[in-house]
């Protein structure tokens, strides 16, 4: 049965996560009514990154399987025409039926905005993390600059987190500032549970000088999440490129890993 | 009786405009309702640009006058605690009774954010204008450069604006693109009602080729409304600089203009 490919965009805060739920209340609800609305059969969507509550993307990549033939324009301005006016498909693409949006991924990209200021967010409530106080842009890139690696990622590791091994390869991690915005990128071969929003919460922690830089390292190695500092919000955090082989020849948001973000 | 002054920030999709009404639903009323509750009495607070339904502020400025006393932080921090999440003060400080928000400001600038892509926003769904299919830059860009100076707006004045006057000084009309987003900026001594999204619906029409980019000079001199193209939504347009004399010695954002802007 031939595969199709999704892109998607979605504002997180309007939803209980990708994964579907009785009450249906999810990403991956929404888009597969819309899709099963234009397939004119049930579809069942893998993603490339199950986001929780809260959490936006800006590139999530979904597959299905369908025989009903459309025009790839219908996969994306009829199944848009289907959807709530948070969520949207920014290209479909046929492929075969080798690729898996969850395990043809061979990396992941997020990127964490954080509104770094006095007063809370207004415009970006919801699209923002938020910390009040000044933030010390060097000591958080000296502790990202430890992530860099093969690391066993226990400490930054959700209880609930269903993967079979705590070892990810993390290929970037940079913090920089834009006015009053500070966005951290991570990079990696897949991520943990809360994995990003752990480590935010401790790169805050060592930015607000409640520790030193080299302790980021000292949490590595002691692989306990009772010891590093509390998940931070969803609100600023964006999935935001997905990567494939190229055989797949999918468009540059897939392919090549996107760098959209929101500055404010 | 001290005069204090507030910049505000809002996003205008959350309420029915800046302008009080019965109903209750604008900025001016959860405002007016949040520093009463700090002032211990009732107050009415004078802008310096009444925003339309939809549109956002980055920086708002309007002043109250009150003889309770209390630290600034008070006016920002205990305000915001009974504010709701979509509306926020950046900033408070006393002036003589010579300020006032609206007759006191020399200039107001303001940023239209528009998606120029083929699928419509989701992250930004009521932050952003859309349109869908390619613009010329430089077309619009000429264009723009037509309405510098001292004019009558007539053609792009909505039919029940109160002011006295079409004539108006633009002391600048930018456009330009950051990936999938243009942006128009505009400054004046003042802007006549629906002027901005009237500039941003010629410009587009003239971006996508309907007109060449001297129709932008004809509108103006033949001064109808009826001969130019529709209202642009609202969505994109941000209120983000008020301008004052030094001599209040307002904060950055009240007295320099501010740049602040979304970028996806």
């Amino acid at each position: 049965m031939p595969r199709l490919v999704l892109s998607i965009e979605y504002d997180g805060s309007a939803f209980e996560g990708w994964q579907s739920q009785p009450h249906g209340r999810t990403v991956q609800d929404a888009l597969q009514a819309a899709v099963a609305a234009i397939a004119g059969h049930e579809v069942a969507l893998s993603c490339a990154g199950r986001t929780d509550t809260g959490v936006h993307a800006t590139v999530q990549i979904a597959h299905f399987d369908t025989d009903t033939v459309r025009p790839l324009s219908a996969w994306v301005r009829g199944v848009n025409a289907h959807l709530p006016g948070t969520v949207s498909v920014r290209w479909a693409q046929e492929v075969d039926e080798t690729f898996h949006a969850r395990f043809s991924a061979y990396a992941r990209r997020y990127r964490y905005v954080l509104l770094n200021r006095p007063v809370r967010p207004a415009i970006l409530a919801g699209k923002v993390g938020w910390h009040h106080a000044p933030l010390s842009l060097p000591r958080m890139q000296d502790a990202a600059h430890l992530l860099v690696g093969e690391h066993d990622f226990s400490a930054f590791r959700a209880a609930q987190c269903q993967a079979k091994s705590p070892v990810r390869i993390l290929t970037m991690a940079a913090v920089r500032r834009t006015g009053d915005l500070i966005m951290f990128d991570f990079e990696a071969n897949g991520f943990l549970h809360h994995m990003i929003r752990n480590l935010v919460g401790a790169l805050i922690f060592i930015g607000k000088g409640e520790a030193e830089s080299d302790w980021m390292g000292e949490l590595l190695q002691m692989k306990d999440r009772r010891l590093a500092p509390p998940t931070f919000s969803p609100a600023g955090l964006y999935l935001c490129g997905v990567s494939y082989p190229d055989r797949w020849h999918l468009p540059g948001e897939g392919r090549i890993i996107g760098t959209p973000a929101i500055v404010l």
